[in-house]
């Protein structure tokens, strides 16, 4: 079964998005028989990787089809319950691989949620009108602020490690200590109490924000929301439409308008190609706005977004993916200017931080990447970040042909990895004025420059370059996949540590080695005897 | 079979200590059949666990032994070989919990030899006279100096990934990019090459400091170890001498002097109990220069550190460590005012010190810990670090009995965590004011006070102490441990990341998975099959 990760409002089965205004109501509604595999129901509002999907896609279109949005709560349309968490049944019978795979893409949506609130303005408020247990907690917790109903029964829970012997995986625990600053001990508790808290102890330990009896839960959402909506400005933009992407599939190719990806499945190597914007795109945001979806920038980098995606879930043996790039310089820097002269647009805005959000799903994606510079390719401005993302870059040196990278200002700050780091600042930890010197460089690099500012990997002449790009791609596709991807995850996010690092280093890390071992997935493990007239029995040594 | 962690200069089998002035030679000489375990030899001055503690230990003498020494050349006695890491049959034959515990442990060690190094002065040179791998190069990367013999052969190398399908996962990852700060491209090159790197590139890579050819290797060791000695003033002090400790064994007890351990296995919870100091102190560096360390403040956190690995590893169904203390606060508040005073002698500040890397190996040792404080308990001072350090704290109400908690000033920094932060700070996340009011709080605080400055978790009544205490007991001790592992090492660790968090936390929480895998220790894993004629087979979808 191939997994498709477009989706659109009018297609929804389990959220419903209204617009009033300057207020988004994103309310859960999840149909039992609705799920994205066989085998179990969705009850009590959980969830599996299709309602994930769709939450994913309207936080998305919040940003871009309605700008003028400002607050974005979301609730249950289901009496007394909020969310229950992802689904357990879905869990315990699902491949390890597809569980990293749903966390991951849970995470990068919740993710998503505070990057609006943080650089869209787009404040989201957790309307729990019902109990929030597990991963409905965590849903809460990636919003700004939380609201309990008070109805002497509904309360927030992390009931993963009493009842599961799995972690909150999905930034649950990272964000109870360092986003809200719940006090560790507090935490401990909370995470270990299956019942979770109510009210006044849950506001007390700051778990939520507030809480509110059910006759003025209603009244008390909506003063809050107008509170909200009179702060600041007034949004005057008006959105731009997100239309299906159009992609021609054939066995072994994906053909989408500006990216490609052609797969070796014998050799496990994809090739993803990012083609350049064409000559003389519009410059100014009037005319961009008019462009919508097709302006470059946006178009190939949702593309790439699909992409990405795509080989993660749906190609897992491809461990190895070349990332190869076609067009010319100039119209890629001069798109880059036009992003850059306007920053201040909304929608310039958007697609930069979409471009970021990409990246950055690139750089969390458990594969390794190869950047190819070969004559005809456009590794610059935006696309130089690719050069940068991979884990090696191998680029010709051939004094016949012309071989060039460049930067543009927006290699300067415009693309932060999750360590809150541009991807220069990453390569150049222990000479931080290298990555400077690269952006104050006159004009393009060509392949000895470019190693000598120490922007590229390798740099085999034109007699070495088959073989030597043969032979390392052999290599890398001989090794562990496991191995590889515990140590893409240590070398590429050198530097500080954020809350986003965290969630994807640690926390994932240790759910990762905890959904391997026999107490929670064997046959008496937890989480395979969830709701079964079984018990689960623990081999009690601890690691 | 009971490891123990005890041992002294005279006993090694492994290491010649050898000290000239203020300088010491601290050579590998593995001895093949002298293994803690059966089944394999240590070929190559390969390590198991045996060969840590003795390292673990001399790195612990140079400090309290020989403060005269400033600089520390680790090297070997074998003929082209410095270290070939880790023995690789001992890995592959191992249970997960003992991998673990063994990696554990060996970065504690590493982490060790850096804090030496930061905090007394005493400069580690790695003096590489032959190949460095795996963990050999891992050991030379926590010294502040890496030097490797040019003869055309000896290279530095992190062989894990390419040849066994696991992760350089003693600190080797992260120090590399972050300690080094490798280029991260770079870095994903060399570990992925299995025979490694020789010197020039090996130094342009920033892998070592330099190189020499054989004819000149130790007289530029000399010289630079000359250069060092001659930096800054000379080191007057003379050191003490550890003893062994004195530990009465029993079927379900340790008793120390200071330290009690009384183990309920069938519980899976034991007590330990720390003894505060007798009155009447000595309250001046030579008079405890005189004591040694027989002085409470070493002997009891020497004990300590001993309690704790033994549990560690000789203990594993041991799922939580109830912390108990008895004394009179008076006395133990007087310890700190004396070490306070005196932070600047150089016996002083090692006590501190070393009382803090033992507070670390608590907070990262994998069991539960609920601190009890009951009447007749000294929770202050460097003791109220263990309440502070627990997952848990629980103080009885009794308006009836005196119970009370205490700081000193030595709560306000000497103590640091792995993450730079003190226990107060870490605690007090959300409201930083909080843990200056807890310092500038005058006198004791009551259960009251106590509860209301933040700084217990539950204040059960003398009615509901006794059930409340064993529920949470039994609750704790039936969740699935791995659960709690992945738990406490989540919320353990709020705030800023360092380096030493990242290795406990992601490349441990990393490797720990991938020691899981079946593509590491399955029938066909690459670890399972090293060294035998049969070959490894992956599983190559990527998680």
């Amino acid at each position: 079964m191939t997994i498709n990760f477009e989706t659109s409002p009018e297609r929804y089965h389990h959220w419903k998005l209204s617009i009033q205004g300057a207020t988004a109501s994103l309310a859960m509604d999840v149909q039992e028989e609705e799920t994205i595999n066989e085998g179990y129901k969705l009850k009590l509002n959980s969830y599996d990787l299709g309602v994930d999907i769709e939450l994913a896609d309207a936080v998305q279109r919040l940003r871009f089809e309605h700008p003028e949005v400002k607050v974005v709560v979301i609730t249950s349309l289901k009496p007394r319950i909020f969310c229950a968490g992802a689904n357990i049944y879905m869990l315990g019978t699902a491949s390890h691989a597809w569980k990293v795979n749903f966390c991951k893409f849970t995470n990068e949506t919740r993710c998503a949620i505070e990057d609006a609130s943080h650089n869209s303005g787009q404040r989201y408020i957790a309307a729990l009108n019902g109990t929030a247990s597990g991963g409905g907690y965590e849903l809460a917790i990636a919003c700004d602020e939380i609201y309990l109903v008070e109805d002497g029964n509904s309360a927030v829970s992390l009931p993963e490690v009493p009842l599961l012997g799995v972690l909150p995986g999905t930034g649950g625990l990272t964000r109870l200590v360092d986003k809200r600053k719940v006090r560790r001990d507090r935490a401990d508790v909370f995470s270990t109490l299956a019942e979770g808290l109510k009210g006044k102890r849950a506001k007390e330990w700051r778990l939520i924000d507030d809480y509110f009896p059910t006759t003025k839960f209603q009244s008390s959402i909506d003063a809050r929301v107008k509170e909200v909506v009179e702060t600041g400005p007034k949004l005057e933009a008006i959105g731009i439409k997100l239309n299906p992407l159009q992609v021609e599939v054939t066995d072994d190719r994906r053909q989408y308008k500006y990216i490609g990806v052609k797969l070796h499945r014998e050799k496990r190597v994809a090739d993803l190609t990012l083609r350049a914007p064409e000559a003389d795109l519009p410059t100014e945001p009037d005319d961009i706005q008019a462009l919508g979806d097709s302006y470059w920038a946006l178009q190939a980098y949702r593309e790439l977004d699909d992409a990405l995606l795509h080989l993660r879930v749906n190609e897992p043996e491809i461990g190895l993916v070349c990332l190869r790039t076609a067009g010319d310089i100039a119209n890629l820097l001069a798109v880059d200017e036009t992003l850059a002269a306007h920053r201040e647009h909304w929608l310039i805005r958007e697609i930069i931080l979409h471009m970021a959000r990409v990246l950055r799903r690139l750089d969390l994606t458990a594969k390794s990447f190869f950047a190819i510079l070969e004559p005809g390719s456009c590794f610059a401005g935006n696309l130089l970040e690719f050069a940068l993302a991979a884990d090696r870059t191998y680029m010709l040196n051939d004094p016949s042909q012309v071989v060039e990278i460049a930067t543009s200002s927006l290699n300067a700050g415009a693309f932060p990895m999750s360590n809150g780091l541009t991807r220069l600042q990453s390569r150049f930890l222990a000479n931080p004025e290298s990555a400077d010197d690269v952006l104050a460089h006159q004009g393009r690099f060509n392949t000895e420059s470019a190693d000598a500012a120490g922007l590229i990997t390798a740099a085999p002449d034109e007699l070495d370059w088959d073989d030597e790009i043969r032979l390392a791609i052999e290599e890398r596709t001989s090794l562990s996949p496991d191995a590889l991807t515990g140590m893409e995850a240590s070398l590429r996010f050198a530097g500080p540590e954020t809350l986003d690092t965290k969630i994807f280093g640690r926390l994932t890390a240790w759910q990762n080695w905890i959904f391997q071992r026999p107490n929670a997935v064997g046959e008496d493990g937890a989480l395979t005897n969830y709701g079964k007239p079984t018990q689960a029995k623990f081999d009690y040594r601890r690691t």
